[in-house]
């Protein structure tokens, strides 16, 4: 039996997923913040501003108004991790009891440093699915061949979204570890940065490689202290999304990593958001508290955020290798 | 006290490896086995064939004839798979019983399908140490930095050839998972050929990357059935060499599995040895026997030795992903 799906966050990922998943569903009703994306969706099949050149699936609507999602029994949140909180408190006197939650969210919540999942349980008393991958959401829009991971404790949820999720092109592997499915999105930002300084330094490839397998082990490290599982790293969510971000000019982060490492310090009065900052002040505050030493996030955090000499703060991370 | 050290083997990696360790060792013999190359390296401190612009370290002196070695402490073993055999047949009958052995040989005998260390130990009766790593000859050649795995079942095997490979620039880890870290480096190349067949026929960087995290799942699967440990993989043996062959340019393997998924069958007959494609036997061979399916060596083995279309052995593998 096929299910009513609800996708909020019409942005590249949120339309993509619509995309994917348009023909394992009953009804796809995807959320716009924006009024005049919304039209373009529903009049031209078309969202202009994020896939211009990629005809929507005809089961997609798009809706203008979160209310319109009360009868879903899926709902698919590809917003970004600051505004989780509040949409959760929206959507909480909204949708049924039986609606599940899957967050594609990856990044952490502000001040309180939590998780999306643990937002989500806050604000609706619900464990949420979290999904996390190697997911570049223009190849997603062209149905080209992709794999993810979805996490959650309860087995039913999993396979409720595993049945929506797949198709011959979208494969998914399923997993109980949330904190590890939820920090490995995180991590890889850090990641991502850090492969970036290297290359912007010009560093020899048997180093960054070097550096790079540290950052992985460490990665591991992190999430077993946090209470995740170490193989878990192994999956799409880990594995597979720290090699995309890091190695691929594909990811923000790594770019931002690159400039650094180039010596071009950004001002961030230019408005541009990189959460990979974000994620290295929080990162970096956890270790600290958990009394993990974390040379990857030292590295990163030296460099993005005290602007230390990449030269320098590079030779003092390989000394501790 | 420092050591009196032999490296077998004047190519890239021997000679390599000499200039990084020289500064470390009382006396570097380096034999080489073509007379010309040992002339220019006495002569003119240079290993023109394969390093022609960097001068080799004073301390590293060329040999002609194995029974030099007869009182070296520690004999790096930088040749071939294919005459590991034969070399240690004649040094066991002239270096000392203390004499350890270290083979930085990533391949499998023909035939008997065994591991270096195996063929090492059955002619000698000495368990060897074994080196794996993200080793890029040229740029060990020019000081940069670099890092890698050694093995051994002997502790002070271990401890006293890091010591004689440690230096600011080239980082050691040790372990004890002879088996792993041996069949890390041969599993590689498969790796490196399979991503290269997927970046020949020009794949979407998902699925790339999806097929990517399965393979080195397989890894440690394969490994820990033939007796090593899952964990070895994340080391520098594992994934840095996996990212390294996998992602860049400089491996063979990758360049052969580019060719194969452009269409391209390169004939035998040029002459040119990939030792990729009996990896890719010898590995089939001991997946059918023990009962392991890995999707990896099958894509591999169907494209490079098979010959079907990549097309056909991509999809095939995408359907049980």
């Amino acid at each position: 039996m096929s299910l009513n799906v609800g996708v909020i966050g019409a942005g590249a990922m949120g339309t993509a997923i619509s995309q994917c998943i348009a023909p394992n569903t009953n009804k796809l009703l995807l959320y716009a913040r924006r009024k005049e994306i919304c039209d373009d969706i529903n009049e031209g099949h078309i969202n202009c501003e994020y896939h211009p050149s990629v005809k929507l699936h005809k089961n997609i609507m798009a809706v203008n108004d979160l209310c319109d999602l009360k009868d879903v029994d899926v709902i698919f949140l590809c917003i970004p991790s600051s505004v989780m909180r509040q949409t959760m408190v929206q959507l909480n006197d909204i949708v049924s009891d039986k609606c599940i939650f899957v967050s594609t969210a990856k990044g952490i919540e502000n001040k309180t440093n939590k998780r999306m999942s643990e937002v989500i349980e806050e604000e609706t008393g619900r464990s949420a699915v979290v999904l996390s991958g190697p997911n570049i959401a223009s190849e997603m829009m062209k149905n080209l061949p992709s794999a993810t991971t979805i996490a959650s404790i309860k087995k039913k949820d999993l396979e409720i979204v595993k049945n929506v999720l797949s198709t011959p092109k979208l494969k998914v592997n399923t997993n109980h570890d949330v904190i590890g499915t939820e920090f490995c999105g995180i991590i890889k930002n850090i990641l991502a940065i850090s492969q970036g300084i290297c290359k912007g330094m010009g560093i020899n490839d048997n180093a960054k490689f070097a550096v790079f397998t540290k950052s992985y082990n460490e990665t591991k490290c992190i999430i077993e202290k946090l209470g995740g599982n170490r193989s878990t790293v192994d999956d799409y969510c880990g594995f597979g999304d720290i090699i995309t971000a890091s190695t691929l000019n594909v990811s923000r982060n790594h770019t931002l990593g690159i400039w650094y490492g180039q010596g071009v310090y950004l001002d961030e009065q230019t408005g541009v958001l990189f959460e990979g900052k974000n994620t290295t002040i929080v990162l970096k505050e956890i270790c600290d508290k958990l009394n993990i030493e974390c040379l990857t996030v030292n590295f990163v955090y030296d460099v993005i955020i005290l602007k230390k000499s990449p030269k320098k703060a590079f030779y003092a991370l390989w000394e501790k290798l």
